[in-house]
């Protein structure tokens, strides 16, 4: 399993993801999932990736390669003329990927499945967020819904639902989604450290912040052992219930 | 979908169920899936059911009927002499109902699947609580494992897992519960008011206190209203994070 978030703030994007892939309990790893692309001053994407390993490496390879054999293939990653054509390329991509090991065709079961996050920039119109399934569709995020998860979202979910405010500072954000991870990393022996955080600030086409947040990481121990206290505080200050 | 809580105290069990069954998002109903057989003063046992609603009436059915036809199946749930035994009759009996309707012998993933809570107590032991699958084996709760969730359980469980201590009240364990449930229907449709509320207390073999949490429930509605506050309080008194 995994555990990304995307999220669309009116200052820019936040992503993080985890790193931890497994194949069974007894057979864990440490990969990236998050790839980005990046034109300083024109354009940046970044892409996160849950679900089967051979299949996401894949996708990020063929994207990554079209990149550097320019021609071959139009449009690229980098010459895509909006955030939407980028993801249809991905989307496509995707389903071709899978498709190509489905020996059964592709369903929705299908272990080679993969889902993906595309947040990005292109000069020209506003920062945009998309969810890519792997049957080769995408949603794409809007005030309504200003956030995505992919991999092992559920436990995750709540805080982002009661605290997420479009108006957060990045900081803040990059707070939110630590409490969210921390709960899910608790819960799920899947979702692990170190966890990749980059941060995309509105127009200016590059990369703002970007960390590897490492299992030792003072600031999320902090945050993990606060929170613990925070939430039993949380809970005292409600209104008790009477037989 | 369901969401059904069964928490082992020091002072005794406190068990909490939805109502929402759906086949489809288009056939939602309510149902109650909490029941309760008691002989007050020597025992009291509480089932709650998540899965197929077939399955789970069919089984609470065949329980109730053989505590009223004495002598054709022994023992019953009035008769059997320990949460053990009580446990084995509801396991065997649920795989038994399953077995009947799995055309294909009984799966893991067969559409009559069905996992039961069974909390209680009998005289000359204490408080026990059971978790029991649908292929009829089933464990226990334990001091390491205090509390044990069927159904939709993710959403409602970081909650539980920080703010969950063996030695508090059963008003704490209430609020907390309603937390836990208010995470939970706020993030999945298929789980639903009303709930329903019941408290045993250790060593009286009897229901201490039982009520239907409506949806129109004046605490709830501040517990619901209150707690995106708390958090939002509980998350401003961590550290900030710096870039």
């Amino acid at each position: 399993m995994t555990y990304c978030v995307g999220m669309m703030l009116e200052a820019g994007l936040v992503m993080m993801s985890d790193t931890r892939t497994n194949a069974g309990v007894d057979n864990i790893s440490t990969f990236k999932k998050m790839f980005t692309w990046e034109v300083p001053g024109e354009r940046v994407l970044t892409v996160m990736t849950a679900g089967n390993l051979a299949t996401t490496q894949a996708l990020v390879s063929i994207l990554d390669e079209r990149t550097k054999a320019p021609g071959e293939r139009e449009p690229d990653l980098l010459t895509a003329p909006s955030m939407f054509q980028v993801a249809r390329l991905v989307a496509g991509t995707l389903k071709d990927v899978i498709a190509a090991n489905a020996n059964e065709g592709q369903r929705a079961d299908s272990t080679f499945n993969a889902t993906v996050l595309l947040g990005g920039q292109i000069k020209g119109s506003p920062p945009r967020l998309f969810l890519i399934y792997p049957e080769g569709n995408f949603i794409e995020a809007g005030k309504e819904t200003p956030f995505f998860q992919i991999g092992e979202t559920k436990y995750g979910k709540p805080i982002l639902v009661r605290a997420y405010d479009p108006e957060m500072s990045f900081e803040d954000a990059v707070k939110l989604m630590l409490v969210s991870f921390d709960s899910t990393v608790k819960a799920n022996l899947s979702v692990g450290l170190p966890f990749d955080l980059q941060v995309i600030e509105k127009d200016t086409y590059k990369i703002a912040y970007q960390r590897r947040i490492e299992a030792d990481d003072p600031y999320y121990h902090e945050i993990s052992t606060s929170w613990g206290e925070a939430l039993k505080s949380a809970m005292d200050s409600l209104p008790s219930f009477t037989f």
